[in-house]
This record gives structure tokens, sequence and C-alpha cells, in this order.
């Protein structure tokens, strides 16, 4: 097998078989083929696509690049939920005690934040003492026992996606679909859960603009997910506004905390609780059972706060944070935008109001940036809502006073006010299925 | 201006300006981008093409990333000629006396015979004591004084051509009209011709299998030169049999010396004459001369055939070979293929009696071999002859007796015979002018 012949025939729009596939790979990550026909290679995929069964194969050939993730040793059904990445989208914190209140078992390995979108380990991070570095012993043993563990990766999972996205970032043949899904869902079957939710984000602050596109991904990943035997549903969710009024590291724990406590936003709370539901479906197809109910009634029994503070102790850190935020990390400074006459916030522009947050020092432009755990951003009023000239719009929050004015000029631009009420979008855009079941279609 | 940008331009369908182009070449050729971010590029243009504009600019960026040879110290009408390789084709070596003959000064630097296709500057060095080594100042004193030189390249021309070609060899963008067109043009404008004929070859033994794609070639060619300011015409031609009835370096010469004879095979006189008095009409657009009956007269004068002999003493070679070919290589061995029934040649695939040819010595697999110059193939009877059993079809030649039994069975493998004559294709295909001057056509 040769690669200039695979390059040919991808660029002629035929289709590799798995064999094809996996020397592609392999030889890749062994440095037996350059970048330079590898990115010939992207390029052609990105004109003529893959099939489903190449979209399969090109993914596990991802997954045998490296480590699996063993979780036999869990009893009961093991879960995972991915997001595509937002602003503001805390959903995990909340969904995984939701879920384990519920019975499932959530053995989440998570990222942190890059660019204008925030990462789950960062948040959890704010708490004072907790770790998200555990061995992979002491990961089942937490699920196992408490039925929930959220950390940082630790084993080498498909190192042939680390290697090949790097390539792709520098030679624009990130947007494609088959692409997209292979990465994603490599790191999602190597990590060894049973069931996986996935959160496809969509609009102004995620990677896919329109839902059409959104869709597309979602039901390759949906695929390829049932496809390597995993039971995999996914939601395409709005991302034209930032999820939630925290933006941050700290402060989107106390949100956390409010929505497990049956308060909170009303946009969070939904995801959060339609997440839930879809990866208790999942888990038992045919039991018939009303589980939009389940999940409420974990919330409002205290049943979800409580998996939350024993995950939080189990991981190090303080519990009591769910009855007193203030042991938080508290911002030095801060600044207010105040609105300059009466009207309507039409829209929201999402990537900068992530932006803005990370000018303050709540995310990372580069991976080896320090952030600050109190920096951040709370939004009193959001899109659709109403406004009165003098009411305070929103509150920065940062340690470096320094930062403060960029900060806040960058997150008044994201602003668009009208003088009459905007109409207000749904935020669960489409529940997307395995095509067998048939169930797929746009929720509006 | 960063590379990254221009790749998604170009993937996205964009049009890239001249300083775009500028910049890919000139930052590609001092290695401040890197080859993966190029060969995704180059697959981008292979799948979104250039716009005429665009491909002049590329040319011109080409052109400027090395020497320009100056032929402004020649009198008179300086011309070119280039043809994209075929088997049997020594066009150059008869056009080039012809046109000297009729007073144009023919400039040419040429390239060696690599694969199933032959070289010009292989077949002239099979001539005793002929060098094409000329320093650019002896290559201009030759021209100017007997009109012709024919040598191999001096000065550094396009090598941005050069590193780009070896990147598109291995990347599977090679087939694409615009970077071959860049890739042949550029070489040609550096190389300093006021006018420019090309000979675009079509068929079985070419790199164009149709006579669509081969046109399209063409027009693209001659917008470069005439956008570059080169008064440039082309034709393409049947590359479905070889040229001519020999095959190889010295034996290509005796066919040469036939021609320029006034005798020789009609396929190889028609193409010849053709091509000279295309570079006659471009040289004297106006003048409404008979430039056929100019040419024929050149060569049934003596007239070609004395400059043929003038150039090889000039580089130092026996002008005597004219009156007497046994002063060329004679090979030490030899074979017979013999017809084993009657019938009709209805097609020989060209590539395959090219590499017969290399099988026996007379052609190259890689750039340092070395070759016979005295291997070769004379087929006695072509495409459309008849043919009886008994008769002799081909004679193979080499030095090295080992090769002849695997040559002759390659060579064998070439002929498709049928009982009932066959019918014979057209030698020139189109011929194809500057746009505006709205001549292009099918010459059929």
């Amino acid at each position: 097998m040769r690669i200039y012949d695979l390059i040919k025939k991808k660029r002629d729009g035929g289709t590799h078989s798995k064999e094809e596939l996996r020397f592609i790979i392999d030889s890749y990550v062994s440095g037996n083929i350059p970048d330079y026909q590898i990115s010939a290679w992207l390029m052609a995929v990105y004109f003529q696509g893959m099939s489903s069964e190449e979209t399969l194969e090109f993914t596990q050939a991802l997954v045998q690049s490296g480590d699996q993730v063993d979780l036999s040793a869990i009893d009961g059904v093991k879960v995972d939920k991915h997001s595509t990445g937002g602003v503001g989208d805390k959903t995990s914190l909340i969904v995984g005690p939701i879920v384990a209140a519920c019975g499932l078992k959530l053995a989440k390995m998570s990222g942190r934040g890059l660019g204008h979108t925030g990462g789950t380990l960062d948040k959890l991070e704010a708490i004072p003492g907790l770790s998200t570095e555990l061995s992979e012993r002491e990961f089942i043993e937490q699920v196992q026992k408490i039925g929930l563990a959220i950390i940082g990766q630790t084993a080498d999972l498909a190192p042939g996606d680390k290697k090949l996205y790097a390539l792709r970032d520098v030679t624009a043949t990130v947007d494609s679909i088959p692409l997209i899904a292979g990465s994603i869902m490599s790191k999602k079957l190597a990590a060894g859960s049973d069931i996986i939710v996935l959160d496809v984000k969509c609009g102004s602050g995620a990677f896919m603009k329109n839902v059409k596109d959104a869709v597309e991904l979602a039901q390759t990943m949906v695929d390829i997910g049932e496809g390597a035997g995993r039971k995999t549903a996914a939601l395409v969710t709005d991302m034209d506004r930032p999820l939630g009024q925290c933006i941050g590291n700290a402060i989107e724990i106390t949100e956390v905390i409010q929505v497990l406590k049956d308060e909170g936003p009303e946009d969070l709370r939904e995801l959060c609780f339609v997440l839930s539901s879809e990866l208790l479906k999942l888990a038992n197809p045919e039991s018939g059972q009303d589980y939009d109910a389940l999940v409420r009634e974990a919330v409002s029994s205290g049943k979800a706060l409580d998996c939350f503070a024993q995950m939080v102790a189990a991981q190090g850190g303080d519990p009591h944070i769910t009855q007193d935020i203030s042991i938080l990390p508290q911002p030095k400074y801060s600044a207010e935008i105040i609105a300059v006459q009466d009207g309507w916030i039409s829209h929201m522009d999402t990537e900068t109001c992530g932006i803005a947050s990370s000018m303050l020092g709540a995310g990372r432009l580069k991976m080896d940036d320090q952030i600050q755990p109190a920096a951040g951003i709370r939004l009193h009023r959001r899109s659709g809502e109403q406004v009165k000239k003098g009411e305070i719009l929103a509150e920065l929050y940062t340690d470096d006073e320094t930062l403060l004015a960029a900060a806040k000029s960058k997150l008044e631009s994201a602003y668009v006010f009208t003088e009459e009420k905007a109409e207000s979008k749904a935020l669960i855009l489409a529940r997307v299925y395995a095509k067998d079941n048939s169930k797929t279609g746009l929720d509006v």
C-alpha cells in the first residue's frame, strides 16, 4: 500500500477500505508518512467527504492508535456526555450529579478551556482543594463508589487524533464533518462508556454556524457511536447566546449549585434536564418511565446536589461550597455595564462574550496560560430581555484591575439593542438518534 | 498575510491576488512556509482551479523565483518550441534547423528523458563529441552566429517550479491544468524567447488522455504566454502512436537527418513542418506569405540540413554524420519481432513502446541512470498498416544482450491486430491560438 495511491483515490472520489484507513493512521502516527502527504489527503477528504463506513473505520483507527479506558470494573451502566464547546456551558457539572442520583455511572474525562470557550476542568478546579488529576484506578474506584467522577485525561487516548488535529489546524482542514466527528468520537470511544450523549452547539459562539450542518455533524457522530456498539444520541442546541448568566470558573460553579438547588436560569435548567433525561432514556429504552419526572425529582429532592457534594469531597474539595459559596475564590475588582437607553436586547454575540471573559483572566489564549479562577462575567440581562436606562446589564470580575477597561469595552460590543421585542429562538434545535430508530427530527 | 488564510480562501473557491500568489511562492522557495501547508493549498487548487489571471500571476511568480535568460544580445526574432513529452518525439531537432534556415533564431534549453519518454539532450548527445553543456555566453553567441542552439539549462530557471513539482509528484496534485500550465510556461518564459510554439501531446503515450483536456491545457498555456507578452500558439497532437519509426537516441538522430534530407516517415514530416510554419506565422503574422512553402523549400534546398550540421559542429560534434550515419554509435545486439499472421495493426500502445525502449537501455527510470546511446527500436510497421505473416514488425537494439528478451516481450504486448483495416486518426488534433485571434478550433 502506498500513501500516494490513497491520496489519489480519495482525490478522485474513491472509498477507502478499513485496511487503507488503518494504514494511513498507523503510518502517520509512527512517522512513516510525512505531514505533507497527510495534509494533501486531508484536503482531499475535505472535498470528497467520507462514507459512514469510512468515517466509522477512520474513527476506530484513531481509537486504536492509543490506550482505551477499561470501565468493566464499574457495576451498572457507564455514561458519558460531551459538548462541542460553548460559552457558559457548565452542563456536565449538573448533568453528572443528576444522572448519578438516578443510578447511572458518569465516568467523564474532560478538557480545559482554550480561546473563547471554557473548560469543565478549569471550572471544577476553581473549588479550593479539588483535584482533577486522579489515577485511572482512583477514577474507577470513585465512579464505582459514588457514581460520578470528572477528571483530566489519564491515559494516552487517541494520539492519532492529537497529531492529525494539529496538522488540520494549520492547513484549513478542520471544518470537515467526518473529520470533526472522527476526532470527537475517537476520544469518547476510547474513554470506554456504554452510553454517550452529545451536545452539538450551533450559532455565533460555536463551530457549527447553521442547524443543517450541526444536525449532519450530530448524526455522523451518533452513527459512529452506534456503529462502535455504544448507545448514542445528540442534541443540537443554540449557541447564539451564552448558556446561563455566568461565564467564568468559580462563578459558573455558583450557577451549578443554583440549578442543583432547583433554582437558576431557565435555559441552563432546561438543557441540563433534557441531557439528563436523554441519558436515562438510552440506558433504559424499554421501560417507558417518565424520565423528565425522574430528573426533576433528583433535583428537587436534593439528591443531585448531594451527589455533587460527594464528588467534590472525593476529589479533595470542600463539600460545604454547596451551602456557602463564599468559600469559592472571590475577585478583587469588578465593573458594571449600565444600559444607556430603554429597549430590548435582540442579540448578544456569544463569541465576543467568551473573549471578554478570557480577557478578564478566566480563559486561555495558549494552552500554558494561567487562569484566574475568580475572573468572569455575570449577565444580568440577556438576549430577548427588556432593559431600562440605568439598569445593570452585566458585571465583570477580575483580580487584575488593568484588564477591566478593555474587557468591558469588548463585552459592550457584544450587545445588539432594538426598540421592539425580538422573537426568541428555541434552545434545543434538534434531537438526533440512531438512524434505525428513525426518531431524528428538528425539535422546532 | 498568513498562508492559513490563503489555503482557506482557495479551499472556499476564492481568487488569489497577484500579491498573494507572490507571497505563496516566495515564502515557499525561501523555506518560510512548510511543505504540509503548500500540499494542502495544492490540493485545494486541484479542486477549485485558478482563473486565467491567477494562472498568469502564479506562473510569473515561479519565473521570478529564479534567473531569467536575457536574449537581447541576439538580433532578430528569438523563438522556442516545447513538447509536453512523447515517444519518438525528435521534432525540436528538425524544427530548429528549419526555422533557423528561414531566418528565425531558435534558442532552446531542453531536458533529459525520464520514464517512458525520451529527452532531446540525450538524443543530441548520441552524436560523438557533441556537448549540450554550454555557458550562457557561448549559447547566446552560437544562436547569434548560426541561428540555432539546443543546450541543457544553464541558469537557475524557475526553482520555485522545481520545488513545487517535487511536492506535487508525491501528493497526487500533478494533474491540475493550471498547475501543469504554470510549471511548463514558467520555464519557457524564464528562457527568454519572444515566440513560443507548444506541442501538447494527447493519447495513450501522453499525460493528457483526451482532446478536451489537451485543448484546455494548450489554451491555458497560450493565454499565459500571451499574457506575459510572448506570441504563443499550440498544437494538440496525437500520441496514441509513437512519432516516426525510430525510438531511442542515436537511432532518432538518423531519422532527424532523414527528414532534413526531405525523406522519412510522413507523420514526423507533417508535424515538424506544421510546427515550423506556426513559428514563422507568429514571427510574421501580417506578411501573408506561404509559410508551408517556405518550410518545404528550407528542407528541399538542403539549407535546414546545413543548419543542423552547423549546430552539431558548433557544439563539438562531427558534422559529417549528416553524410555518414555510421559515425553514430552502433548497437552490439539486436532482435526482431516477426508477424505471426496476416492482418492490420489497429493500435500500438505508445507508453509500452517507450517503456520497451527504456528497458533496452535507451531511457532512464531514475534521473541518475546511465543511458546507452545506441539502444532503441525501429518500427518497420506501425498503427494503421497492413502486415503479412513472416514480415519484420520491429527491430530492437541494445549493448546488453540480457536486456533483449524482456524488452521484446514488452514491445510485443504493445500491438493490437485486427483482420480488417482500421480507421486512421489525424495526427494534428487541434490548433490553439491567443483567444482574441479567435482562430482556435479542432483541426478535424
